[in-house]
């Protein structure tokens, strides 16, 4: 028996990114963003929704590029932070030791620490209401050779990616592997 | 040390959504997305990207609905199954044994036997290249009671939802607890 859930927003799994941009004097910000995700193969473009209120939207506007980090457990701390305090009041990688990287390909920062990154070029804007859906062609991907398995792809059990759960507002780990996808793929 | 990848839409973590849509003659459909995600809180709306080649592409652009249905780990199977075969031959409710219950709000039907779904009217549609993204205003949640915290919200160890790696083409569970988020709010 199914029963309405008051909180619309309640989805299993969000991803936790965390989004690098310069401001307009070229200052490095990091903001974390739970409502994303992949959104085309070609161009490969991802999405992120921010309210225009946000630094970051202001940033991302105004520098046409982004990246999205991915913090391993360890940066748990750091990443959540840097969802809370405003850039607009402080440099959050001075305040939280981290690296601010050029990306070189886009007009954004990559954060040095976390294992890996996807350097994107703003691509759309979509108003939605009160978030707008920043959707970013993704020009480069990188991550630490120390995270990489056998196929030179990132290894999720190196890497160590969490997960937002929006109902309890709490963090979880990735957990068990369960088995490879297409496994139903018919043999012709 | 940083090292560029190949692969562009490798990113964690891609969430497993199994949406649900009706054809023009109202037989029901579901298949496996992991491309989309929350992409605003008023109207709360969530994005799917589909190619409009898709069976389910079709559905949702005539039908105007679609839903979300989040599987759990028991359900890996028919999860996996449903992004593999297409709804062209086959109803795959009939072929997986899950029962199509008709959303009532929205035009669309979820899987009874799975934890908790989101009702979705087509609010948007988004050109973005091979793939168009589906964005739905969530015109409600609903959950089994029996996956429910003491808030009435789902619990994620109740609903054991599980994580496409695009990098491995693999599932994986979700897992332990890591703390509570906005964890750093300033206590004015």
């Amino acid at each position: 028996m199914k029963v309405s859930i008051e909180k619309k927003g309640t989805l299993f799994v969000h991803p936790v990114f965390i989004v690098g941009s310069y401001n307009e004097n070229k200052v490095p910000n990091i903001c974390a963003v739970s409502w994303g995700g992949m959104c085309c193969s070609e161009p490969p473009s991802v999405g992120i929704s921010l309210r225009p209120v946000r630094h970051s939207y202001k940033n991302i506007i105004n520098s046409g590029a982004f990246t999205i980090n991915i913090p391993s457990v360890d940066q748990i701390d750091a990443a959540d932070y840097s969802g809370v305090y405003s850039g607009r009041n402080e440099n959050k990688f001075e305040t939280l030791g981290l690296t601010a990287v050029d990306a070189g390909v886009v007009n954004a920062p990559y954060v040095a620490e976390f294992p890996m990154a996807l350097l994107c070029k703003l691509y759309k804007t979509i108003e939605l209401g009160v978030h707008v859906q920043l959707i970013g062609e993704i020009i480069d991907v990188i991550a630490e050779e120390n995270v990489l398995n056998s196929n030179g792809l990132p290894d999720i059990n190196q890497v160590k990616p969490f997960i937002y759960d929006s109902a309890t507002r709490a963090y979880f780990a990735t957990g068990d592997y369960l088995g490879e996808a297409y496994r139903n793929v018919k043999k012709v």
